[in-house]
């Protein structure tokens, strides 16, 4: 039978597929920024932020008073507990596309990636924002499925990722320190925002079954 | 009055205490084998995460049977809340040591950080570790002061991380790229290590006084 309690909860569940969705749309405005050197997003996506923030807080609070006022157990437990992790998750993977803006803005008017390692990121950044997708509706559907196939996403960015360490500390690499710099550093940001969708995904898993998804338990 | 359900939140502390203490001793070894271009201490340390790991792992069990048997309120349901919270940070914080380590180690017998930013390194170091142990006196103590202290350590590192930017991306860089890479990564890797610190002192705070410090809401 429903109840206001469980209706909070789908509004909690609600927003939190919300804060990922605005995640991924973040990272896809930064992989463009990257790409096609614009200024302009870096500044958008801080306000796109502090919106995903606040959003963050208001799960957090709600959360926080219905385990204090209803003394859940069993899967409502452990869908407010993973509400707090998930809305931390979220908001951090929207901070990471941030980050990206701001490297882009910093370089600005030239492009921080140079032509070599363009086809990476922009793999990395259809990963990502598929990634956000994925954990969206995941998220949304409480599925465990959609969570395990997360990871798998993961695989591919971690894959990505290599390729581009490998290209940066060759030789051949004739860009300087700086795009060395900027390459690796941005690089680090979509393999992050990758590894918090699998946290969130992580989260989903137990909330849904009550048991850990592979080796989320090294992870908590 | 005391009780077996206080008891079990003081053995809570002790652990979430002794994960930040452990922590803070991987990144001491860890920035020990990036200076002196040490192989060993790689595989050492992903011996002490495993564990670290596995600590965490049991306060979460812990906390989440508290949570659901006991239905605590108020500042006992922000302690088990902020436990799950502070032992995946401190978990998070052995991992970038480890990360630090495995840097060293890959380019052993090398050294992989040039001279003219190893006294930047070793500020690093101790910082983290100074922050390390603050942290865990912060959560022993449930300590808001000493939680509102680690934030200004913060501060510090995100000083010395900037100056290390500055030192790679000049002409004068003399290293070539694959050092570039590696300064800026294990760079991150300690300016990390400091964030999930003050998110630990940041969820003391909350602990101890029911409010967020400083900016904390903004990074639920």
């Amino acid at each position: 039978m429903r109840n206001e309690f469980h209706d909070a909860l789908d509004g909690l569940t609600a927003d939190l597929g919300d804060m990922c969705g605005r995640a991924g749309a973040m990272m896809r405005s930064a992989t463009m920024a990257l790409l096609e050197a614009e200024s302009s997003e870096a500044d958008r996506l801080q306000v796109d932020l502090k919106r995903l923030t606040s959003l963050g807080a208001a799960v957090h609070d709600r959360a926080y008073s219905l385990l204090a006022l209803q003394a859940p157990v069993a899967r409502d437990l452990r869908t407010l507990v993973a509400a707090l992790h998930i809305a931390a998750d979220a908001d951090r993977m929207g901070a990471l596309a941030a980050h990206v803006a701001r490297t882009a803005k910093r370089r600005y008017p030239d492009c921080a990636v140079p032509p070599e390692v363009r086809d990476l990121f922009d793999q990395m950044g259809v990963v990502a924002v598929d990634l956000a997708a994925l954990t969206q509706s995941a998220v949304l559907a409480c599925d465990a499925e959609e969570a395990e196939r997360v990871s798998a996403g993961d695989d591919r960015m971690d894959d990505l990722h290599r390729q581009l360490f490998a290209r940066v500390i060759t030789d051949r690499w004739q860009h300087g320190p700086t795009a060395a710099a900027d390459v690796v550093l941005v690089g680090r940001f979509y393999e992050r925002f990758a590894d918090h969708a699998v946290e969130i995904a992580r989260r989903v898993y137990f909330q849904a079954t009550g048991t850990h998804l592979g080796a989320a338990s090294s992870r908590l």
